[in-house]
């Protein structure tokens, strides 16, 4: 089967996992071992973690990001507090309500913005109107910046530093969606330090399931005070798995030798080798620049209905006003090959 | 390693997950599939409940037992209810108030037993105490049956039967946190039908974590009207697992040619052979009758020294007042073998 | 004291209660009567709301705006569901998150407009947004309108009936944040039940502090059905008063002899007065169409200056992005008489 | 009216509010204020509160003794936390899951106690049971102290300076349900600074409408930095009035010239006198010591039948296991006057 054109682009979440991660999972499936996060795999993630950070960290798995954002957001924002976010993040799209539900209603306040990253300027005028000694309105508590954005941009740490720096200089904590890190760091070519805590980000919620894992993501606290009340936080959401050996063994492998990184990049190498084929198509028109693993493109509608006859899986998304045409979601992931970047662009071609 | 005897006796938890679980999940890592549940393992597996049933159900499958319980208690108890429970449920002691959170608030009402089956007198007590016209008190919603029970007795279906009959004529929903009902069931020799629907049960919390699987539990609505919002519950819980696929494919194996059941008469055996070794050790008091796999067991404190010494692991249990000695926890699963259980018996005898 | 002039415009909710009110409260005084709205006063007060509404309605008496809104909204609006209202609502400006916490963490959906009244457009465009089936968005369960809104205009009721219908449509709920709506009433002519159930109106906060009351809103629904459980809701919000009869007596004095209606007349009529002069200077630019009881003007900067120092009280309003000068409202109540109204002007034309 | 005998014994909220306070009311009706606690009155509350407790304090006037309590303990007590109390706290027993919503679903822990008054072995005993570093239970946050308790029995400032240091070396807040604290501290004759944050209270919820309030209670922080957000958690509550002067000037005047103390002096007096005639009646057994306003006495059932006959007001109380006959509440208050006491002492007699 795996010599066939994977055709699929929906997501990066419906991919398998990587072989690395299942091996984790078949060797950790050995005889008895402490519950509850007592095990030692879960030690071990700990020193991986802090490894990976260069800094001591506190790192939580969990199963979902869904809910690695919601239990971090609710452990820096009180129930009358405030979470500003872009207006298209994915805590404010696309969970529900999962963050307004584990923080005890916390009110999340968007920031518009042209392409997913928020400038300092929006954040500084959403600012302006939620004053501290204004009790009609909920407390500013939280700045939550998801990188890669949710439109497959990038932001530079100097500009996370000066967004949490405004944040900072409120009270509030730095939160970070970073579902898709990995592919954030592969485009930018920093540490994950310097991608996180020394550009001021508090609290990360870190992806693996995107990237490879099977169902593992993880809070990481930088500063461990604030780690203080996770465990009954994750405890009463849910969260806390009693083998949790198996959350942990995919971490550990996801951050085994880089694995994380040379996902991300294949994932990106085959979304920039796409986007240049798009680029390049004359009817196509990239709505976004292309910096970590996903395309939103504007394609004429005929040119949608033969992709998909010719088997080619991807999901439309809602096109700005004013757009004539179809605009879709491709994504790509460690599991893209060039033969199946090619095998679309041809189709495309001979739409 | 496998030829060691294996020591550990603190919890059902402790152990790996079995062969078949972890193949079905090797098998499930092929190609791409549909996220968030639209894949063809959980398709398969409503078909598969439904056949374990005789009835058609609604399964969703989620990582937890707390979270399936907590998840299971929201979608029938208002924020202005009240749960009713025996004061020994994993709800009311163990779950650091998740029933509480999903619910937004609702009471658990603790109901007094002898071994952790709550009587129908009881149960009528307090329900007289809490008047439907009694805006003060919280409006009891839900009645939670916990089989087997926290002290390892089993409810006959009838019993089940009896408490529900008096629950749902106060219009209340019954749920049953069945963490272990494959062991109760293995205990009874019924149906699971017998032991759920039949009897008047709801909503199901169908555990598998301590029975065999990695990480898989569900919650089965006998009525699917029920289940109407229960995946934006489940979504704002951070329980929708993107890549659905390997919850459902440990749930499938679980079912498959009776796995369940094989392993929780597994599970029981041992623990029927702990038991009557234990029975018969002139030291030793088992507090409560064995029917499922857990054992409790006030031991001399030297022996329990002595054991621990030996390598055996087990949980010290708080004592009932009154009680001299020490109160420790035996829990057999699928993973315990003859051997074990005798090795254990024999340290013991040494002691 | 009141022969002096009336220089606060800054809200009608600093203004006293008025007489017939105050004097309702002391007649209550009298004896011992049941607590908790068993008492005479709230009996009558279900009669005479079901007299003014021309239907057997269930209104229950709060002491805020904020808590009528909430619990109103907690009683149509799952945890998991979204409230649609306009951008300007009070329920998502200015209640520091009270819906948000009543209902468990639902989410507020704002609805941009020109001037306080959502179209029928741009709720369709919204609902478009947010499937039935879209689990991953709030589920839309109420549709907030409020009368007259936040920029004091007034929705005709066809208008209401034309959003309501499209509410639901979709199997929402129909709220009205009515702290306001006797100013509304008096601007339209119609009835109380034109107003509200007739246009498609569910459930109704209603005010009477802003026109009158010492400290006195109810909630009031349409269909008895669903209030079923709105005294536990109330209870646990704490805002069962064991005094009730001291919320109701204030409630049957403002619905007595139309008290409410003369009231917003005359609060009417003072900014109606005020507009006018307003409209007539010739620096001064009002934002709004003047309907209800709040006046929103661009001033210059030194008028505004001129008129605090001549002793008037009135608030700062964030202008529109683009307008050079001062946006201040201005706000008329019952209490406003004819000298204070060209009192204001006068200065203002000495400015 | 007046001059007839006074039969309502239900409750200390069944009578009207005293002279004073309707006083008070009437004469802070005058002319504009400033809304939501910036008027005059609500300054000097904090200034008169402050002498009375002999110590800088910050004092939240709300409506209800509901709110006072549920708002004090979410501010001492996160989701995850757990607040003990007495097993016949009104918080547990009578406020629909007040404290649990405003909390965010903590959970409520009961202490058995003989007569409404938690000993220090059984605050030992459940604290011994939840240890800080078992995050599968709720973690011990607020102490709650009922005074005068719920059975009409008193603690000693000693007794609460015990508990509350214990409670405090574990990190817990103390709290302190004062709905009749007036009623304690005559009955006492110590200080109110005694009987509160000398005594270990941290936070206070101070009762003036059993009193002679019409309807204002408070919330009174001891340290002021525990009221940082004590604000906005009110207005999210619903329970910051816009015309707060009205609460506050009843509070003032519940303050001034120890009006409070006046009026407990008289209810206790009263509930003296009454319990002294049941006493001696020799069919009449009270249940606990009468130390504040409320009698708790099992009565003959033709006594009872007789004595509401003769139109006496009253409550039925569950009776304990195992007593025969009716067990009746008896409240006296402020209004009740000698004739009242003898009045029914007199119909009893003849019963």
């Amino acid at each position: 089967m795996k010599e066939q054109i994977r055709k699929n682009f929906s997501s990066d979440n419906v991919v398998p996992a990587c072989p690395a991660v299942m091996a984790a999972l078949m060797e950790a499936n050995a005889d008895a071992a402490p519950a509850y996060g007592a095990d030692a795999w879960t030690a071990r993630l700990q020193d991986a973690a802090s490894d990976l950070f260069e800094r001591r960290v506190r790192i939580f798995p969990v199963a979902t990001g869904t809910a690695a954002n919601a239990l971090a957001l609710a452990a820096t924002t009180p129930a009358f507090g405030a979470v500003l976010c872009d207006e298209s993040a994915h805590i404010m799209q696309s969970e529900c309500g999962a963050p307004d539900f584990y923080t005890g209603g916390a009110r999340l306040v968007p920031i518009p913005s042209e392409d997913g990253r928020m400038t300092a300027e929006a954040l500084a005028y959403t600012l302006d109107r939620l004053p501290v000694d204004d009790t009609q309105q909920n407390l500013p508590a939280t700045l939550s910046l998801t990188q890669a954005s949710e439109w497959g941009t990038v932001y530079r740490p100097a500009t996370i530093a000066d967004l949490a720096a405004r944040a900072r200089g409120r009270g509030m904590a730095v939160h970070m969606d970073g579902a898709r890190l990995a592919n954030a760091i592969a485009h930018l070519g920093c540490t994950p330090a310097e991608a996180t805590w020394k550009a001021g980000v508090d609290v990360l919620a870190l992806g693996a399931t995107k990237n490879g894992a099977m169902a593992a993501e993880a809070v990481v606290f930088f500063d461990p005070a604030r780690a203080e009340h996770f465990a009954r936080r994750r405890k009463r959401g849910g969260h806390d798995w009693s083998k949790q050996r198996f959350l942990s063994a995919q971490l550990l492998a996801y951050l085994h030798d880089d694995l994380w990184l040379h996902n991300a990049r294949q994932a990106n190498a085959m979304a920039q080798r796409l986007a240049g084929g798009l680029f390049r198509h004359p009817g196509a028109r990239l709505l976004y620049e292309t910096q970590a693993n996903e395309i939103f493109v504007l394609l004429p509608g005929p040119a949608v209905t033969h992709l998909r006859a010719a088997g080619f899986a991807f999901r439309d998304w809602r096109a700005p006003l004013g757009l004539n045409g179809t605009v879709v979601r491709l994504v790509t992931s460690y599991y893209t090959r060039i033969e199946d970047v090619d095998a679309l662009l041809a189709a495309l071609a001979a739409a």
